[in-house]
């Protein structure tokens, strides 16, 4: 499948070129695109190579490639203005505007967003990333005291992933707990969760496509069969429902949002800038 | 610490909206901000509740607001306008230029960044974050095979959440094994490495820095004793190096920035899109 390239390029690690540039490709659902990120252009004799790499792409398409950019140094800046390429750079639409209203003139130091790091940001994540892997999978309760949140469901419901992400992304404690099959018929939360209750969060997710994730792992499994996935959603929903915890639908959801929902319904504030 | 209050307003998540906002702060050292993320605006009712707290604030500090936004709708975007802000959104700048190149106009769909997300590339980032659980710190060697990368070094060298945040942003299979003392002494590769080495690559870590995280963990300990992380580092960097297994010093990077320089040396290509 042949398409139009789309480079994202940057003198950093390119996350947010491919941040910016994927949020306003997935408006034009028509369009087929190959995208390409170079990250780490920081001096004008890598920009020449870059560029060359650009202009060659789009003779080879027949199509002029699109490069999303943020590239803060203005030599290199200026040589990829020369690619034979609609350029969108980042620094360019948004810089001047904010230098106007803020009244000062910014650094133009490349690389700052996600390069050098400070230590106590980095200790966050690490110690939050840390938190989340030895209380996974309700693994260890006695360090419940420190946790920010403590997620609960059914088997597969999202719960690891989201308490990885909530880490790295936000610095949070998040610890899991999966609410298992003896939870669920004696109807009432494990003792290990009860002094926490203002804590927990739920996650739930819709039979069929909890079905289907089950298969994936254990293959025609009572565990993941039609029958056993229902009567376990019902019932952790009652659950969590009947006590008042609050319980989030990730059927269709991506883990940026599932992870967005939670810091939002439980207030909870990021220990690491973006 | 009072500072200049910046907003970042999404339909979405925010995650977009922080970003680049995050990136352009940057760029102005000298200056305070406080930071405020609205998620989930996606109606003119919250909007006009939006605009009065972002009008409020501006009144309590004494200062105009930042606006950084990434709104798709016509209306909700228009009321944002009206904000006493400085107004800066995303779409404004770069969706009419993209239109005039692509030659096609664009849904104007919101939160399709990390909202609706598509099916494999969620079970791609869930299942290359199992293998990063399953396989952290040694703990399983058995599935190497399906491995895209190993990384290997000293302890607290920063392979547990480099291994996480590649499985989770990019769907990459990454598993991480300690080189322990017993190793260092040794001088060789752990036997069940010997067949991967092609998939290995190294994290290295300046002493000085790694004897304050392991000081964070255990104070006073021979493990974290000056002496002790020199030994190991440079033992562990001799080896690598003797190996020609390529190797990274995270001292002074963020997360994002040893990740990115892993994909782009071992030349992977990332599974789920940014």
């Amino acid at each position: 499948m042949s398409g139009r390239t789309v480079f994202f390029v940057s003198d950093g690690t390119g996350v947010t070129a491919e941040t910016m540039g994927h949020s306003l490709l997935t408006q034009f659902e028509g369009v087929t695109f190959q995208t390409v990120t170079v990250p780490f252009v920081s001096d004008l004799e890598r920009a020449t190579v870059v560029r060359a790499h650009i202009d060659a792409t789009g003779v080879t398409d027949g199509m002029t490639p699109i490069v999303f950019s943020t590239l803060i140094k203005e030599d290199v800046r200026s040589e990829l203005r020369l690619a034979k390429a609609v350029f969108l750079d980042f620094f360019d639409a948004f810089l001047g505007p904010l230098e106007s209203a803020l009244g000062v003139v910014s650094s133009h130091a490349e690389g700052r967003a996600h390069g050098v790091t400070d230590t106590a940001s980095y200790s966050a994540r690490i110690n939050a990333t840390n938190f989340a892997m030895a209380n996974d999978d309700g693994s260890r309760t006695r360090d419940y005291d420190q946790a920010d949140i403590i997620l609960v469901g059914v088997s597969r419901s999202g719960k690891t992933p989201t308490c990885l992400y909530v880490a790295l992304q936000y610095g949070i404690y998040a610890a899991n707990y999966p609410l298992t099959e003896d939870d669920l018929e004696a109807d009432r939360l494990p003792q290990a969760l009860l002094p926490y209750q203002h804590k927990l969060f739920g996650l739930t997710i819709q039979p069929d496509r909890l079905s289907q994730i089950r298969n994936e792992r254990r293959p025609d499994s009572r565990y993941a069969s039609a029958q056993q996935v229902a009567y376990e959603v019902r019932q952790a929903e009652a659950l969590l429902s009947r006590l008042g915890i609050p319980c989030f639908d990730t059927t269709h959801c991506s883990i940026e949002e599932i992870a967005s929902r939670i810091m939002q319904a439980m207030k909870l504030e990021r220990r690491v800038h973006p």
